[in-house]
């Protein structure tokens, strides 16, 4: 492979990377991101994408990188100075190694429907856990409201850990529009008077699982806009279970289910 | 309530709660931490606790502390200007109330063990919502490794919601000999050649559940101590869950099959 150095910030492709690690706005308009590190870039690479362009810190030895570049030979392959690499590192301890990306569209899964709808979930790291177990639940789809964080960005893709790159995502939906519209079992992850025991429902058929942020929970109106409410039981001595762990037991019962029932 | 205000670096409770949130063996030392805002306020009450040190921010209202002040009335009530307040909160996004409280030891639950082990989560976010997932399903104990973060850190207190002042917690523990004095079934979340399908296990009995940290999984020699080894079977295209949220889902489905089966 043969490398550029760019040692500017004054460097166009530097200004352009730059503003896809910062900016949804600029991610959305170029359909492309930046992730980081050797496992994304694999997961990236192995879901069937070809990069645009990667980047090296100048600290991390090249040939660690030969694996990569075999795969990526259309790629433009930058070195960068460490503190230069710093400023585009989305994360807080950089691996070395950046790539800039288009936003794959894995095709959709077949089979009975199994969607998790997503309300307002602001954290990255949150929503990118959320989607990967998701992914790793087999669910065909994912719908995030408007209040979510971007699923492309940077944080969200450490967080998801390749699930962006093979789970179907809509972004910047009407939830409510969107579950009127849906033709099976919709369940709203939430306590409350008339929610359910999660246990007691069949999940057999085709199933949108929704689940909220963590300080706010589920609004009123998409809890109605879903028709069942329910909760995983709670045994022990405090009652409440954070958001992606609520989802996480909720989804492979679902799965549970499918094989076994 | 009577409330002290605070100005200097140098004074001597000043000095003593930057310790607290600072330094793991200042906090072992004493069998003491800070936690951090309203909501770990009042759940540490609710468990019994009696607060030593109550520390506002001058910018957050003291008359919204009025209802926490009838709680503590043997506490010692501070108030800090931001700046001072800012370098003792350990959170990014301080609340304005910080309470230096003891340790508290939890009674131990009564019923057939369901015991959470986990090696060397180092991250405290991560053992936080570890700990808050078995205290919400019953777990009877959680048992750590030497390798663990800190379970009273205030950061895994956040993470944790209250739930190390519920949930009985054994930190620095050598694993392998824990392991092989408990009796009962004690099986390792990981992958693996002889790993076997979670959802084949009775889980009725006394049941331990041994975690890893996310980047580097179980130990072998864990493996090995547990006896049996085995995974949440993933319907997805990818093959990783984290290890919150595999968690999450085995220590449930124990819940679930004591409750049904």
């Amino acid at each position: 492979m043969t490398e550029t150095a760019i040692t500017s910030r004054d460097n166009p492709i530097f200004k352009r990377l730059k503003k896809l690690g910062e900016s949804a706005r600029a991610r959305r308009d170029a359909h492309m991101t930046l992730l980081d590190g050797e496992h994304l870039l694999e997961a990236y690479l192995d879901a069937g994408g070809t990069p645009r362009t990667v980047v090296r810190a100048a600290s991390l030895a090249a040939d660690r990188l030969a694996a990569h570049a075999r795969r990526c030979p259309q790629a433009k392959w930058l070195v960068l100075p460490d503190a230069l690499f710093a400023e585009l590192a989305p994360v807080a301890t950089p691996t070395g190694l950046l790539a800039e990306v288009a936003w794959l569209a894995p095709s959709p899964f077949a089979g009975t429907p199994l969607v998790i709808v997503l309300e307002d979930i602001q954290d990255p790291g949150n929503l990118g856990a959320m989607l990967r177990t998701g992914a790793a639940a087999g669910a065909t789809l994912a719908v995030l409201s408007k209040g979510c964080h971007d699923p492309w960005s940077p944080k969200a893709l450490r967080g998801g850990q390749g699930a962006q790159f093979v789970l179907p995502v809509q972004a910047g939906v009407d939830l409510q529009a969107w579950l009127a519209g849906f033709d099976g079992q919709c369940v709203a992850l939430a306590l409350g008077e008339r929610s359910r025991d999660f246990y007691t429902l069949d999940l057999r058929g085709p199933l949108v699982l929704v689940a909220g942020n963590e300080g706010a929970g589920l609004s009123a109106a998409i809890c109605r806009a879903a028709g069942t409410c329910a909760h995983i039981p709670m045994a022990g001595r405090i009652e409440s279970l954070n958001a992606s762990a609520a989802l996480a037991v909720a989804v492979f019962e679902a799965v549970r289910q499918r094989r076994t029932r």
